[in-house]
Order: C-alpha cells, then structure tokens, then sequence
C-alpha cells in the first residue's frame, strides 16, 4: 500500500485507529472455544465488527507464535480476512544479519513462500543498516522501526545519551538514509507525548505507529495534537481496550463500540489538526 | 539444562562447537526435494552425522518461518530429533514488552503451549529489561543476549558512545542485573576478537556465543584464546561451513568432516586455555 493510498483511507474512514489483534486464547470469550480455531473465530468477529472504524489491524506476532504451527495456520486465516483496503501489520519486532533478515522479510511480505503477505512488519534497530534493508527492497511493503517504545524499559538504553541527543534520536536520525517515508515509519510510545513535537521535528514526513493508548496509557489528544502532520502521519493502536471490551458474547458489539467511540474523537482532531 | 551440566558436555565432547541450522530449502541438495519434509530430512542428517562433535544446535528461525506453518512443523520435528545432552539454540532475536515477551517465551520454551521447548533463546536488548525478564522466568532456560554482533550494521548503535562505554558495553553491564551467569549468555561477533579481552573483562564468567566463526570471518584461535574462561565459557557457531559442506549426497558425511576439523581445533584450545 502507498502512503497516498494510506492517507486516502485516512480522509474516508475518519479515522487513524489501528485494531491491535493481541489474541490470546485464554482471554477470548469461552463460547468460542468450541470453534475448530477459536483464535481465526475471535478476530473474524472482531474485523467484522471494527473494520468501519479503523484503517489498520496489527496481529501481535508473539499471540500467534506461542500455538505453534496451529497459531500460524491462525494468523494466516485472518490476514487473509483483513479486508484489502486496511493497512496491515505484522508486530514482529524482528532484525537479524542481512541475509537472515531477507527471510523474516520473506516470513512477512512473500505470501507464495509463508503464506503471508502483510503491509509492514516491526523491527527492531540494534543490529544496524543491514538487518533492515532486506525488507525495504519489497515494492509497496513497509518498515515501521522501533524508535521509543512505551515500555518501562525504553529508558534502559532508548534514551541514554549518544554525544548530543538520546539513541532513539540518533535512530531516527540515522535510519532516514536507509528509506524513505513512502516505505518508512517509526514507532512511537504514546506516554512520551511531550517528545513527540521534538520526534516531529527530527521525522517530519514519516508515519508514526503509537502503540501505547488505552491498556498501556497515554492520550489520543496529545498524540494528535503534536504528532499529525500534513498526511496525518499516525497510526494509533488500540489492543486490549477494544478486543476485551466484553468478555461475554458480545465482545464483538462492545469492540465495535469501543473502536467507533476512539474514532469520532479522531473525526475531531483530524478536523482540528490536518 | 544448567550450566554445570553444559559444561559437563563440553568436557565430555572436547568442543564447544555449535552447528547452526540456517537449513534453506532452495541450498538444500535436490535429491531432499523429494521427501515428504525435505528441512527436516536434511536436519536428521545433518544431526546425525555432526552431533558427537557439537555441544549445541541453533535453528535459525527465519529460516523456518520463512516457510510458514509447514515450517514451523519442521522445525518441532527438528528440536525433537536434537539428542537431549545437547544445547539448544531458538536463534529468533526477539523481543518486546512485557506481556509479549512472556508469549515469545511460551513460543519457544513451553511444549505444551507450542510443541517447542529449547533450551535458550537469543533476544535483542533495545526495549530493556522488561522485555528480557518474561523469558528468565522459566525454570532451566536461558536468553542470550544481543550484545556486539558480527555484521556491519553493528557500528550503526552498538559501538556508539554512552558516556563513557559503547553501548554493547553498557548492555553487558546493565543486563547483569537481570539474571545470573545460570540463565544469561551473551552474542559477541566473532569478528572483532580484539575486544574479547576486554569483553571478558565486564562479563568473566557468562557463556558467549560466538556467530562469526565460518562464513561470517573470525579467527577461532583469537577467540579461544581471548574468550575462554574456567568453565569454557563459549559456544562457537558455524553454520554454513558445515551443514553446506557439499550441495550433493554426499552433504552430510561433508558436514561430518567439517565439524570434526572443527573440534579437533577446540580440542586443542581446550587443552592450552582451560
């Protein structure tokens, strides 16, 4: 997907939500369970239910991976559910030597070899250039590199100092000579909103993936207010805020709820802040 | 398995050889092709004829997710058939928050979960300790840690300045805190030997496994003699050079031969450092 045809769904949906596909098996309703995949299931019903509110669904790797073979045969069904015009993303957080990166990316982009064929998938930048341009050279695939994450363990090394500015800084700085923003974007942790008018001023144009709204904290009005640029430039994920709205049988209504309530306050601020 | 017990096996075995599976379906010999599981044919092999001179096995798992649910397959059956006195190495380099991490770790560590159960797992430190202590959680596993790694883009982040130290450096000293010399090793590239010393030096008694033996470069006489510490302390990796010995039948008795130069080498070391 181009970042023009990203914005566009931006423009129609009002919206910059993205619906976090944390799907854990020990936390859908049990209802479900009696389903041959309840995991395939659970999202079918979630995607259903929010796909008007938001413009992108990122399945949390780790969900998957931790059923096995099962748990891939899951996530593969879904992103194949995703409807076509959603941008999605495989939160995978990988990065590996070149040519070991080449097959994440080939894991992730290459849908005759895995079976997948996502948008973006998530790496990671400690290993350097060479873990992260074997996914760059996919035609219309994207990178989102984490820059600062939400966790409590960013300030271990994310924002120590390197000579003058904090190695996410140097992160942001250094990776723009490896992508452009048309197949670029960072994540950002929403709890740090007060960086974010500095990040936007290191990464202009980019595309911002903020992750940490709802269940991790932060606020959507300070994301918008100092994040948007003139394509928008963000993603906000919601995860568990909407997919466990409910555990009941109507977690699929209450998500929905959930998800339409996060995009009328992005209606607002587009109007506000584009 | 403790570190008491590894060290067992290497005394046992002379050689802290560990032979990496990057087990590629279009490098594999042809002949495999034919066969129901031609990854897992080649592993069978390849563990056959190598692991009276190995300590330890590293799946690379790109390579398998690369290939989706069939290669996730492969991949238990691989683990399942690797002798039980070996080590074992899911080399993912993951990674992420809290509750993620703690999934990445029911991914390779919990049987039941997933149907693997290695015996370690190699994580990337960017989002700090928080995304590193779900997996020293359990019992008898072990995280290698991303510390300096043998590829070009390590000069990228790694070797920065943070105050006073690189930031592999500060890695190493922080990480310390996490877990124990029991349940943490740490990756350091072979290809910059001259810093084993001082390496040692910040982490004496931690296991190091060492990637760049091989095809990546590095010299095993320089780290034998730098890294080596009183219960041997390392884990050599090579992947190529041995499991692509020969591309044709016979590859595995090539693979044979290759990694018993390979121990012979080590037995040597292991007599003049130990």
């Amino acid at each position: 997907m181009t970042k023009q045809e990203l914005f566009g769904q931006i423009q129609a949906k009002k919206s910059y939500l993205c619906v976090g596909l944390d799907t854990d098996i020990q936390k859908i309703p049990t209802h479900l369970l009696k389903e041959e995949d309840p995991i395939f299931a659970f999202n079918k019903q979630i995607i259903d239910a929010t796909h008007q509110y938001a413009v992108a669904y990122k399945p949390n790797i780790a969900f998957y991976e931790a059923l096995g073979a099962k748990g891939w045969e899951s996530l593969e069904k879904t992103l194949a559910y995703i409807p076509k015009e959603c941008f999605t993303i495989a939160d995978a957080k990988r990065g590996d030597i070149g040519n070991t990166s080449g097959l994440y990316a080939r894991a992730f982009f290459d849908k005759n070899a895995s079976g997948l064929d996502f948008d973006s998938v998530t790496v990671a930048p400690y290993m350097g250039e060479d873990s992260v341009t074997p996914f760059l050279q996919f035609d219309g695939k994207w990178v989102i590199l984490l820059a600062l994450t939400s966790n409590g363990g960013s300030r271990d090394f994310q924002t120590l100092a390197v000579g003058d500015e904090a190695l996410y800084e140097k992160v942001l700085r250094t990776s723009q000579a490896w992508g452009s923003d048309e197949q670029l974007m960072y994540v950002v942790g929403a709890t740090k909103a007060d960086m974010l008018a500095h990040i936007r001023s290191i990464v202009p144009n980019h595309f911002l993936l903020v992750p940490g709204v709802g269940a991790q904290g932060g606020s959507l009005a300070e994301v918008s207010q100092y994040g948007m640029n003139s394509t928008c430039g963000l993603l906000v994920n919601s995860s568990r805020a909407i997919i466990y709205a409910s555990s009941g049988e109507d977690f699929a209504q209450a998500a929905a709820l959930e998800a339409q309530k996060v995009q009328l306050e992005m209606e607002q601020y587009l109007a506000a802040y584009l």
